[in-house]
């Protein structure tokens, strides 16, 4: 066997291993991303659970679009524990909020004037429920020390487009999209452009 | 005074009476339809709980569109009794699932042929969720003996029409429609006809 083809050799199993590698990779994203739906009956506690890089919270996404087919509705799961928080945002659509255990803030800004502008203050608390109007600017925080705060989340129009505020004197027009959003990043696939 | 205008007199004093004693009613009801949405974040456990003449049923509207103005999302806790479920029924609206407590069946017919024939059958548990596709006849029964079932629904395009099928074998197109649903039948305002 000469040099050079002992070389391409060489090449060829390292590129086999290479896709060994990551082969399971792969097939675990596209499973996760394709066959979630095809289950009936579901166990909630089966259904994966990530923070998806934001600090203090736990999500599942319990029924949605780009995971399991929905075309009007989504069902989500969120735990924040003490302390953390959504970011401020708003959404075209509306949102249905169950707190099924600790408490915690629901600040509402206005989507009538230029900007979020000081935030209305409401109380949540277990077997509380509220809804968000479709585009007011809010932020949900577990205000608690030692409590995680728990909801069942409902939302119409998925996926869930959010433009997010820096803080409540951003100016609507300012607030930027985050879409898809982070538990819908994995899986959604971009439409491909019609050119 | 005359016997005519004595008698004038007692109508009148009669229409008041009736106006008097109808009037709690009339406002009880009224206040029932009217403020429910006034409170941004309500207590589960405030919102009124009818079994709206179906045994075995505990239905409490959470979020709705006659009772809070909700649009395009519905939010329902129901709890059925031991034994009890559902009619067979379908409806053009996707609709989720989450079962907080108790076990029981979904049975799931077709919608592709002409009637909904022999259902499958689908055991549903605590923590369980799952979803009917629009227009598909299905059925959820409590099959426990002891336990009630508790399941949080959510529906999209409120409020829900529903087709009612008396068995598995009644055609589509004879299934009965019932419009305003139950819960929605106090507070519905029928749209006046135009002429």
């Amino acid at each position: 066997m000469s040099m050079s083809s002992l070389c391409l050799a060489d090449h060829f199993v390292f590129l086999v291993l290479i896709l060994f590698l990551a082969s399971p990779l792969t097939s675990q994203a596209s499973s996760r991303c394709s066959n979630q739906g095809s289950q009936v009956v579901r166990n909630v506690s089966d259904i994966p659970e990530s923070n998806y890089g934001r600090g203090g919270l736990a999500h599942i996404t319990i029924a949605g679009a780009v995971s399991h087919g929905m075309k009007e509705i989504e069902v989500w799961l969120q735990t924040f524990s003490p302390g953390s928080r959504t970011p401020i945002h708003r959404h075209s659509c509306e949102e249905v909020f169950v707190v099924l255990k600790g408490r915690g803030t629901l600040l509402l800004g206005s989507s009538s004037s230029n900007y979020p502008g000081q935030p209305q203050e409401f109380l949540i608390f277990p077997n509380s429920t509220f809804s968000v109007p479709v585009n007011d600017p809010h932020q949900v925080w577990n205000t608690g020390e030692h409590e995680d705060l728990q909801m069942l989340v409902i939302i119409s129009r998925p996926p869930v487009k959010v433009f997010i505020y820096e803080d409540w004197n951003v100016p609507h027009t300012a607030a930027k999209l985050k879409f898809p959003y982070y538990w819908d990043e994995e899986c959604f696939h971009v439409p491909k452009d019609e050119l």
